[in-house]
């Protein structure tokens, strides 16, 4: 794939920039920023485009300028209060309707760019909308229609939308969810019933305060008794005009999370509950009025392949989720250590702790991984965009079958990689900021916490992987054959020189060889190869040790299909990066940076298997893991003084970055003053004060108690 | 050495067995328990021994059965509130007098066994009371002469105490704490001031609310100008009969933080805050009546070794809070995945999570370090209480200097890989639990958001291991020399054959070979002399090409002096539960298990440096790395039904652990529907509810705004 992001606008010029990007203000960063080998405006408009920024720069505005929006800080806010806020929030971007519905539809890149906009601000109002507009919209949107109805509601909030999909025995496993949907041909209705309290409906979003219909899945029973399999409905779970639930539902709240704690998550249990026969999305199946199944969708490869690629769509989203949190979580950490001094060469002069090599260490690879995984992530949607449009025209060809299956694979990996990475990022920077990452204030826990579920929904990281591992397994008989093969995004089109491939060596001789992208990828390359060699032979020794293929495929995951998958989306993210930054196209002023980045996420990444390259052979000796070692310090001691620029480019504006440490002026303690004498009660006597002052303990006066 | 800990006390027999640990119900669990090749009861006694577990049956039963300590499911409580209920829990501690000041002195194990059953209920009123008896007292007991009624007051909590190091822009440079001490002779008194607010005290436990003295260090200056260095004083901060703030002082709450928010940390300034001269602690020096300064130790190389043993305190106690959360967390998540089933060989047929490789492989090696490293900080414990012995008897010996150093060593090390091992614990709990680890309710956001800071108090983890690995290099010198060298402890006897083992390969041909821990053993011996040797040279190579020391140091941190640390702690707690595995004391029926741990942990921590026992030739081949892996995966498989009766052993009762997945009952379902419905309004209507159905949102109305 030749890409294409990024690159759709004229850079513009300093004038332009300036009117988009204004400048900071003078303090502890201006050192860091006068030393950037680039400009960080031109950087930003590159990345974004000018569109995209005065779309971030509308929706950061009218946030900080709403009152409905303002930060409490010191404020203790309870979860009720907090829960109603985010409602109150979320219908509010109704009201300012970022983007019109023909707008989103034109640009599924602004679309999802508002979406991340309002997240950085707050990950619960944001959910709570995506949730609403797109989880419960879009499937019924499917099937429109039939539900014009609906649609129109939904957009209107005359009815709050959620997704009922998990229950409480039953997540990863939903094959297994043990809802029923009964058809009862006297009424032409589905009856809605909850087994045991085991199969209630748990998690869904929105569900536990709000939401008044639910895509509900359920498994079909016919009136002969056969069960159907797992179909969704649309089910009305409270009334719209008291917000109370439906006779026959018992609905609520599944209480207090780590993190996320504005979003109403909820269980459901139905008893009798009645919908009529229409209320069926009928993507998979249907029922006739006499109640026979008819599945609806005749070629079954077809349906497969939609079905697969829809579940894309939620990865794809979470990838650009995690990624949102790493860019926060990096810009509070990078601009922390670029103002924070502690010890110095003598007792009289402190340096920043970025100019520490540990520092540069814990931090710098994941600003690289920032960079390039959120050019994958994009990339992503761009292909995903063009799979969805054959969808929608009904597309039946080989190519939109594989397409399928491919971004599939893909977004099945991104998801883990990208939340794994925010999430290890969260914590580094946390840890990096010392006591001061522990305030809450500094928003670094928040963002560990609410990037948290990233890891689970959609799917379980580690399960997720293997479906990339399947796919990826599923090219070995062509690869035997050795017959061509080629997918529509190209991801796994080297796999063809599989053979060739699993001779090479790691060659580079010197650091300086390391400095481009080329060194890594090469040795991906290798990597995946073998893992795939590997995890195929271990396959096949498993069955022949007589194991099931259930009992083989689950012997094949630590070390082998499981490294495989991360080995693949590593590579293929890197290999996007590497061809971006080695286009003509890109600014030159820009190259040199963004080379770096390239070169520093390919080799730290690479760094975690690099005992698998001296296993298999690719390395050997002491001098391939002291290169790429040394190249990954190289890179972060040039990245240092650009740290901070490249941070600048991501950055939200400090109202929605909302973290003292973290705000563009470097002024750490002047910010974090200003907040903690905000504090409910800071300077205020305890209210139990008696307790200390008059009410003494009788020490030991319990003892005869134990 | 030769470990004496867990072997004090007979075994006994099944009875005594019953009347201490009772009978865990029938249920999910039951499986598990019946196939475990141990009875755990044997165990708990042998680990802990009878005296230590009616400690905890005492102190658990005590918090179950007092209202004070009753949780509150579901509801959402504030931080006003907790901060008021963990000072009264904090005083009933006093009231029950767990153990008395004899019983105290007489077992240090006894105590530290009591702080962290404490700490398994809550560690914020934990904290409180070691900060004021332990952390506030220690150091006006060290110069206990001149302070009876401070402590008299401190122990019938007359006063309330803090600790008070730490400053808003200087936590880990110390030595740049800018607070200041002015002697006046006309009064015969210290004047303290802050000179800015970044001077202000900062973070100090207890002093946010309730503290009324701090142990107070500032640079102590004499009445010629002069800065004679930090000193530390006993200020009163707060009047003791209304806890209003003493006149100068301006005293408060931090704030909110990610964990421990039943804690009050806080900040404090002073404006010319007078106190008497005999408030110096005057453990380094003191001044004369007419304004002289005088060290007070002459002995500077017996001050240090003083010194640094005396840090070693808190480490060790940190080592021991985080060994805690890795068992908090290893309890809910193995009994949950030994409870919780998904998918299966049929479709009728699920199988507990624990089955799948992939979920053993995720927690079973935590399991393993979590006896390891247990065992290590008891041990850590015990090699402390002599060292403290010799101070406390003003033992002037060499050995008593080396003790000390020696012990700083280990415990600058033993506190990062403890803290960081609970922590990636957490994170792999949470996320093995899936959905439900992320309900607030099933603890483990709690366990890691409290375990945090053991990462940063006390020394950040990366800058504490310069210590370590500064020990290590100070050896360097005896091993060129090829001079005799040994420690008290014996921790870095081994580098006397440094040469040799230098030459030592991975030499294991066989899985079955790799079962026993002396393997990983070996390759620890070969990877601290490798990295210590690296990173020798990579020291005089950076001072040769110019480096000034500092910068020389900073640059050998990454990959060299860093690694060896952490290599060096993973070898002596693996040598230590190796050498005590091995024993031929340890009951046989106990021993197939433990070793089964031994060589897990051992396996598995090396699994991390594979690439560096290529790298510098100790393996080479696909061989060694296979070997390993494989190892790892048939150890977690031997010890996958064993695992739930592994956690019964250290759990801590129902009540405490406080967890629905993690009950022993194993009936994950029904003990979260039990918590779920105690939630505050679960089921009830929002109070907002008219926000949805009556003030509907203008679609677009703001649009304008924008």
């Amino acid at each position: 794939m030749a890409p294409t992001l990024y690159q759709k606008e004229m850079p513009g010029n300093q004038n332009s920039w300036d009117t988009l990007l204004p400048d900071f203000p003078e303090g502890p960063l201006s050192r860091y920023r006068k030393k950037a080998s680039f400009n960080w405006k031109e950087m930003a408009v590159f990345i974004d485009g000018e569109d995209i920024i005065q779309l971030k720069n509308r929706i950061f505005s009218a946030l900080e300028n709403d009152p409905l929006f303002a930060h409490q800080p010191g404020e203790d806010m309870c979860r009720e209060k907090y829960q109603e806020l985010t409602f109150l929030r979320c219908k509010r971007f109704f009201e300012y309707g970022f983007l019109t519905q023909q707008e989103m539809m034109e640009s599924p890149l602004r679309c999802y760019n508002m979406v991340l906009c309002l997240g950085m601000y707050d990950w619960s109002p944001c959910l709570q909308f995506i949730l609403h507009c797109a989880v419960f919209a879009g499937p019924v949107m499917s099937v429109s229609e039939r539900f014009p109805h609906i649609l129109k509601q939904t957009y209107n909030m005359e009815i709050f939308g959620c997704f009922a999909l998990t229950e409480l025995s039953h997540g990863t496993n939903t094959k297994a969810i043990r809802t029923t949907a009964t058809f009862d041909p006297s009424t032409q209705e589905f009856v809605i019933n909850t087994p045991d309290f085991e199969a209630a409906k748990f998690w869904a979003g929105n569900m536990g305060k709000h939401a008044t219909h639910a895509v509900l899945f359920a498994q079909l029973y016919t009136p002969d008794g056969k069960c159907q399999g797992i179909h969704s409905f649309i089910v009305q779970i409270r009334d719209t005009k008291t917000l109370l639930p439906m006779p026959g539902v018992m609905v609520g709240d599944i209480g207090k999370k780590i993190g996320q704690n504005g979003l109403d998550n909820g269980f459901a249990m139905f008893h009798n509950v009645r919908i009529p026969k229409e209320n069926i999305l009928n993507i998979a199946g249907d029922v006739t009025a006499e109640g026979k199944y008819s599945s609806s969708v005749k070629d079954d490869k077809e349906r497969f392949s939609a079905a697969l690629g829809s579940l894309s769509t939620g990865r794809i989203m979470i990838t650009g989720l995690s990624m949102t949190n790493l860019k926060l979580a990096l810009a509070i950490a990078i601009r922390f250590s670029a103002a924070r001094r502690q010890f110095g060469p003598t007792e009289d002069e402190e340096v920043p702790v970025l100019e520490y090599q540990t520092q540069q260490w814990r931090l710098l690879p994941y600003l690289a991984a920032a960079y390039v995984l959120d050019y994958f992530s994009k990339s992503l949607l761009e292909n995903f965009v063009e799979f969805f449009a054959g969808v929608l025209t009904k597309q039946r060809s080989q190519r939109q079958a594989d397409l399928g299956r491919e971004i599939h694979a893909l977004s099945a990996a991104s998801k883990p990689l990208a939340s794994w990475t925010a999430q290890q990022a969260a914590q580094e920077c946390r840890e990096a900021c010392g006591g001061h990452g522990y305030l809450a204030m500094n928003r670094l826990g928040e963002i560990r916490n609410d990037n948290d579920p990233n890891c689970t929904y959609e799917g379980d990281n580690n399960v997720l992987l293997q479906q990339t591992s399947n796919y990826l397994m599923s090219w070995m008989n062509c690869i035997k054959d050795k017959a061509p093969f080629e997918s529509p995004l190209g991801t796994i089109n080297f796999l063809q020189d599989y053979h060739h491939i699993l001779g090479w060596k790691f060659t580079a001789i010197s650091v300086k060889d390391c400095m481009d992208s080329s060194v890594p990828l090469a040795a991906y390359k290798w990597l995946v190869c073998y893992l795939l060699r590997e995890s195929d032979r271990k396959m096949n020794k498993e069955k022949q040790a007589g194991l099931s293929d259930f009992d083989a495929k689950n012997n094949c995951q630590v070390y082998y299909c499981r490294s495989l998958a991360l080995a693949f989306i590593e590579h293929t993210a890197l290999q996007r990066y590497h061809d971006f930054t080695h286009q003509p196209s890109v600014p030159a002023a820009l190259q040199p940076v963004l080379r770096n980045l390239s070169a520093l996420y390919g080799l730290w990444s690479l760094s975690k298997h690099l005992a698998v390259l001296y296993q298999g052979g690719y390395a050997s000796g002491e001098q391939p893991g002291k290169l790429i070692q040394n190249a990954i310090l190289e890179l972060c001691y040039r990245l240092k003084d650009d740290a901070v620029a490249l941070v600048d480019v991501f950055a939200p504006s400090d109202f929605i970055l909302n973290s003292p440490i973290g705000k563009a002026n470097g002024e750490l303690y002047k910010n974090m003053w200003g907040e903690i004498l905000q504090g409910n009660k800071t300077l205020n006597r305890p209210s139990w004060w008696a307790e200390f002052c008059i009410n003494k303990p009788a020490i030991g006066r319990l003892r005869s108690r134990l």
